[in-house]
């Protein structure tokens, strides 16, 4: 860590804070210059609040050296890190993987009908929601565990491995025979939800929250390895900005800047990022393009959308659609 | 709920759409215009899901008459709500309030000393974190149990209610002599956690989530009051945006915009919005100036500022100043 | 127009409004709900002014029927605008063209070097920045009148057609032979350039501002149209978002919601979006995936560069393979 | 400035940087450390591109250690700068001005009327809009030179001073007798406008840009401030964020944080911030007590306000009511 000193501040307060860092077991290597004194700390400064020293009245400004994500960096793990799933899928380190299924489970005959149809359009991985995170108390919160029970249903009818979200760590062992839990964008910084995540040895699906930055997911990310569990899927699903012709933004440069910055796969979800089903096309696309390992695709079957052809979700029909074209485009970009 | 359709629309999918419509209990309103078909709904649209509705390719967009939010809207409730914290303190309805105290209890002497001199300056509450969410699961996450038990302790001392973070639903029982539970902007869309306090008959202070609109603070106040808890304490403290000279972006329009929107009271917290103590001044000026019915700020007497003078923290000396002007601020806009 | 009012207004204010609407030669219909009145506008409503309608006391808000661009609109002119740039090149209807060069044009050697390399690379427009807009007053603010006749000088050795930036209104007679003329980010609201260029033939190329809606994009492309110059290419460069990876974060979705919105072309600028050359690739490979109509992509020869390999420009050799798997990738997209 | 180098970067492309930092007559020093190597640069760095530093491949990251503006630097210019704007009105170092007006000025009728019940309320600069940035070419775009006309009587009669806005460099003629000129938002990277104001000696009122940092707003005062004009005035007025309750976000932070860069005066915009009448008096005050040098607010008197009462704009009746408090809360905030 680099501390810059504003130029008006007092030896004396220079004097403490230098003897204050020293207390901490760290070295300093102070140099002066013309407009601003510069305090480099040297030692582990892991444990060192950059915040706390960042709002000191002396200091004008820190730089931190070194990132405060271990287990979650390429720099100490360079080589990509591939998930196993089970039932022979995997993901990362060239593994593409898609899944797909509806926004929520409602029901045996809606499920099996899906699942079949999006695995024979080539989705390795049946996602659906059994909690649902709802922004009005009075919206439907979804079937619960027995959505859990028709999900492990269509797994045992299909083969594929299944996704769904978790809300309450109360509910962990509901989730037992679940192949991968996925922390929602509204709970990546639900810090004792992760923690508790980091005791098990199931795949997480971990999503980045709607205003929080690369390094806060990794950091999230972390606190799941932490505990002992590095089987991590970090997932861009969209951002808030101040434009709203989408429900969200979608950051696309998240894809190879993540994938720089650490080994674990990164997946990316067009369906909740745009709310728009006839986006979900191109973007599949463009994430597949970018680098993404994997795609995670609404697809519904249900009434309103049969009549009225639309939403977030795609029909059966039109995910084959997608799915072909982004198998297609796959393998011009890993020639 | 009004739905504007699509221009190339057919008429069958119009025809599908009211169909469906009707079949929810509703009636329809149908206005065809030069450019588009109108649709207005008539009836309780409570149980409809805009987003749905949305996304359908025939629907170019919708527009709600009606929010979500009912308890906690002022139009079913015009007047001011005011909670009684205990120990003859109130906040809302004209009643003001300055919570003050350490970010993090450290210590029996550490909280203590600050609690009697906030109380003579004017305090009415006392702040201070037990369980603290770090974005880092190797920063110090607060003295959890203990903490609560230091707190606990102060409030014997000097007789100031207390106000403390939740993160855990499990941890609820720690929480039964604490006077207001503070739900932090992380959790604010951690909804189950707000379903457990609907439970309760606690005094709740709710934090807005850094990327959350008002009208997702006021869908989680409707949350906890859903269940039950009508006792909740709104707070400003700093969204998201593209400049970082501080460390959020305070938006003290949401004061005067919330207590048009809701009769529940609103507090500002201008150290955690600034992370910058010489903000913290001019900041709490202003949130009183706009109508805030209180103002949480962290005070600290710990030796790293007291040698350096810094952080988002005010010394106690610094908070007397503080708070003496505010009061005689509030007088003036009281008038 | 819909104008909802608010729940408790007067019914006279409501007259009143009625009244002031109706002299502005439009009819109203009204209908009343349980919680709202709601009244239509039945005319041209282009003259009325919807914010100062909006900002009524007794107006909760409005909904706009039918937008405000006409000329730009995919609704009056369902068909591909087709560019023509000149020299053989076209882009929009289907023609995909990738613009290449240097960030500021430096001298002879620099630009015939790089001129001649992409477009053996599969270029078809030389960009280069003569006039260099500069957020410091301190920093090089381009060859400005040299720097387009070196372009010119460029373009009659290579054939290719050439782009460059307008700041000033003054300037326009430079631009006499230059192919298409660029209207950068931070002057996409300077109205009083856009009309001066709606006066001229010239392709133009509007960038879209840094924190400009796709509505407010377009409504500066109909400034252009609407002085008579119909032939403008859109770009997609990037908005400010509150994570700072990169400069500023690509927001792909764009591209197929303009070519939605519009008939123009839209491509799209990845070396400006990010800053950071490594991201150029993905970048440019997930735009052409999303739909885009082509690319503007910095490509540099000069020695810090060729010392240390980096910043946001690509070498000639990096743009050749970005270049070859771009094309590759066009062909899977238009199949 | 501090370059701190990637870890696997090699010899000799970290030998190649610092031989090109040499070449550009600065001194390096060199510290490795465990994990990274760090450069600090010494002597002027001004004249270094930063963008083009930071962007390099071997390079992490960047700090600069001081700021590009200079003439506004409260560094080298401690004393606050006290504008002298005629007619005996002063702004900025505890002289506090309150600018008020139409937002477009319609006819001498209107503009007298105003101006004769703004001045009584305290009022000391005429605001009004002759020429319109308008997001729609179909908009009415100000009555221009007539406007300018119209406001230059109101100033004989009246004794105030104005401030109107140019969006033209060609119209600066007009301006002549203008008191001070305002450039808008969208305006504010105009860089070839800001040179132009740089050349006169009128008080210049400068608006933030709805996406512009602090940093960037300083660097447009530079600009004019590189010409020789020092008198300026910077406005806050509102920015771009996810939350789009009020038209803007207003950054009240801004106002303590900018007086602490720069020895400008700060004044604050309610009106175009908020886009709501009713929250200009929360606003204002609240602006006033973080301690802004003036306002500038919009009063209006036409029909359709007059019948329904609203908008952006105050009746003289709500701008006096708004005045008197704000006077009144100066007084404590001065003490």
């Amino acid at each position: 860590m680099i501390i810059v000193i504003k130029k008006d501040s007092s030896e004396k307060q220079v004097k403490n804070l230098i003897s204050w860092i020293e207390s901490q077991d760290l070295r300093v290597h102070v140099s002066t210059g013309e407009y601003n004194t510069v305090i480099g700390l040297i030692g582990d400064t892991s444990k060192i609040d950059a915040d706390l020293i960042e709002g000191l009245d002396i200091v004008e400004s820190i730089k931190k050296l070194s990132e405060s994500y271990k287990k979650a960096n390429r720099k100490f793990h360079p080589d990509d890190t591939v998930i196993d799933i089970g039932g022979g899928v995997k993901i990362g380190g060239g593994h593409f993987s898609i899944m797909a299924g509806p926004c929520s489970v409602e029901s045996k005959e809606q499920l099996t009908s899906i699942a079949t149809s999006v695995k024979e359009s080539g989705a390795t991985v049946l996602r659906g929601g059994a909690f649902k995170p709802r922004t009005s108390p009075y919206d439907f919160q979804g079937l619960k565990a027995e959505g859990i029970q028709l999900l492990l249903e269509a797994k045992k009818q299909t083969g594929l491995p299944i996704v769904t979200e978790i809300m309450n760590i109360n509910h962990l062992d509901l989730f037992e025979n679940v192949d991968i839990i996925q922390v929602g964008a509204r709970n990546m910084q639900n810090f004792d939800l992760l923690k508790e995540l980091g005791g098990t040895k199931k795949p997480i699906l971990l999503k980045r929250g709607l205003a929080n930055t690369l390094k806060e997911l990794l950091m999230s990310a972390e606190y799941i390895m932490a505990g002992g569990n590095e089987n991590i899927i970090l997932c861009e699903r969209g951002i808030r900005s101040f434009d709203t012709f989408t429900r969200n933004t979608l950051d696309l440069s998240a894809v190879p800047m993540l994938k720089e910055y650490t080994h674990l796969p990164v997946i990316v979800d067009p369906s909740h990022a745009t709310g728009i089903s006839r986006l979900v096309k191109p973007m599949s696309l463009a994430a597949t393009a970018a680098g993404a390992d994997g795609l995670i695709i609404e697809v519904h079957n249900d009434p309103v959308h049969a009549l009225c052809d639309g939403a977030q979700s795609l029909t059966p029909a039109q995910f084959k659609e997608v799915a072909d074209k982004v198998f297609k485009l796959r393998k011009v970009i890993k020639d």
